[in-house]
């Protein structure tokens, strides 16, 4: 990536007590943010959530612990654009946030996760159906966030990137144990779930900033790279992960049946015979060892390396759609979290 | 209720092919409602659907027959206003019928349900995952074509009856098995989880259709009023279906620990002891014959004339939120809906 951001990146790193350094790299926006905390915490305390049970809940889930990257995206995109950070841009950065957290819910509610950053899922406390319906009013709340802004190009743009995000999920789920998925599936898929709501994150707050259509261009750009980037990474992670870094094992979703880039690579470079189309074909029910085998084929054979140049190429065009803006805190800020994005272990 | 309608309800029943007369009450928008069709089907159409399988899934859910009582009150409501039924209108009406899709999808996949009207439900054919995103997929194309209105006050008010859709099932599903539950908390669940999108149908085609404030009042009053009373109705029946006009065995609400009405009706005429106390306090698991009784007694006991009494309220609320606009096929139309609302038996 690029030499362009302003201060070294070391303070990015994971802090002893696990928790994201907020302060350091969304200075700009630290106080912003913290609206965004305390709006999040109002959704699960508004009057009308004051009914059996409902608000306790509520609050559990809106409690996920985060690293806050999409609202700060968009919030740093519309002062960059020229605006500080009014009620409009804030209740968009609540709407991406919310938006985000909604999708959690309904994602550890389909895998059946009992953990998420160490908090207890809503579908291990209270079962399927109360996730699959508290999911349903984070997701609503958003879109009712959304309105606040007052702007239709915003709130247009929010709607195509929820269809966008469910249908990356559609995509995976329906594209699982599929040995066959190729690298322009997967790019198609990890546009749909992840970099379309990052994508949406700096657009919209570019346009709610002022920004002319250079700039929105310009910022959806790099919404768009640190996205791919963001989830190219976290499927790197998923195959070099230990315990102690991630929390789980290696190789988790090739053993969930999810075919993400280094498991393409390696089918690239081996359509015959490599482990991974092993493990494929003998179903996910097959002996450990040919999971193992996989992911330790997946980490000798260079894919890793080559993933890494991927996401180097999205995170130089993100950084490069910034160069045009003139140096401010804001833009640091951005920079810093494009390399936070690439250099980040968990 | 009132005598207001101007033509008999006896084509309201249903016909012998099981099918919904929807030429004979719905005539004036008759043709809008083709249009309707066509979109919803397009939905499923689009290119962007057109990936692995979720084009054929979407098709599948968005096939589910409807009466499409909640499009063709917005198509009326805005004629009656004064306006034809232009794009916007009918994009109102699409993202009603799509809402109200989606909270079908996933409260069968709540319920894990196996058949809705005849047709085999998502959950039953590919699973609660898929079916949870199919319903996630279908409820963010609901506030998709919302923007296609450009008008910022239906898309509030959308996004509202949105979560409260949501705050409706989330508050049965916490509710369930609950035998304290009062007659206010009954009504304040059926708005959220019924009356709330009527009303919503009601209102917005009102607004889109140029309703002066006062004629917005008392089309959402109409909306209201209707959605109460099918709720209501919907609960009646529950107890006073066999198997031959509903398809299922009485009392399945009971059954699932639902606490409607007529219970509540009957806890309050015999606070001390009755059939639905014992049934709730034995729990689900006890023998069929406490919920044949609890049944049995709510049907002996008149509690479901008084329910009756109940939905003639809110009939004659809605037909007399009407009297003041002049007659005209719209409002014989809308008064139709209202006569077929506390006719059917089905």
């Amino acid at each position: 990536m690029g030499t362009s951001a302003g201060r070294p990146a070391s303070h990015l790193k994971r802090p002893e007590d696990g928790r994201f350094d907020a302060e350091g790299i969304y200075g700009p926006v630290a106080d912003d943010l913290r609206q965004v905390e305390a709006a999040l915490h109002g959704v699960a305390g508004s009057p009308e959530a004051r009914t059996g049970g409902v608000e306790e809940r509520l609050a559990h889930v809106l409690a996920i612990p985060g690293k806050r990257l999409r609202p700060s995206i968009t919030l740093l995109a519309s002062r960059l654009a020229g605006q500080g950070s009014d009620q409009r841009v804030l209740a968009m950065a609540v709407a991406v946030e919310l938006l985000h957290l909604a999708t959690l819910i309904h994602d550890d509610t389909v895998d059946r996760a009992d953990v998420r950053r160490g908090h207890a899922t809503a579908t291990s406390l209270w079962g399927s159906e109360i996730a699959l319906v508290l999911g349903d009013y984070v997701f609503a709340t958003s879109a009712r966030f959304v309105c606040d802004t007052n702007d239709l190009r915003v709130i247009r743009r929010f709607s195509e990137s929820s269809c966008e995000l469910a249908r990356g999920e559609l995509m995976e789920l329906l594209d699982l144990d599929n040995p066959d998925v190729t690298r322009a599936d997967y790019e198609q898929r990890i546009y749909n779930k992840t970099a379309s709501l990052f994508t949406t994150a700096a657009e919209t707050g570019a346009i709610l900033g002022g920004a002319d259509e250079e700039g929105v261009d310009r910022l959806r750009t790099f919404g768009y790279n640190i996205g791919m980037a963001y989830q190219v990474i976290d499927d790197i992670l998923d195959f070099e992960s230990t315990s102690e870094t991630l929390g789980k094992p290696a190789g988790q979703d090739l053993a969930a049946g999810i075919v993400t880039l280094p498991a393409i690579l390696l089918k690239e470079r081996s359509p015959g015979a490599n482990a991974v189309s092993e493990f494929l074909a003998a179903g996910r029910d097959s002996p450990s060892r040919l999971l193992d085998h996989a992911v330790e084929q997946v980490r000798s054979s260079g894919v890793l390396d080559e993933a890494r140049g991927v996401v180097d190429g999205y995170i130089g065009a993100a950084v490069e759609a910034l160069a045009p803006f003139e140096a401010s805190p804001e833009r640091t800020s951005l920079l810093d979290i494009a390399r936070f994005v690439v250099e980040r272990d968990y």
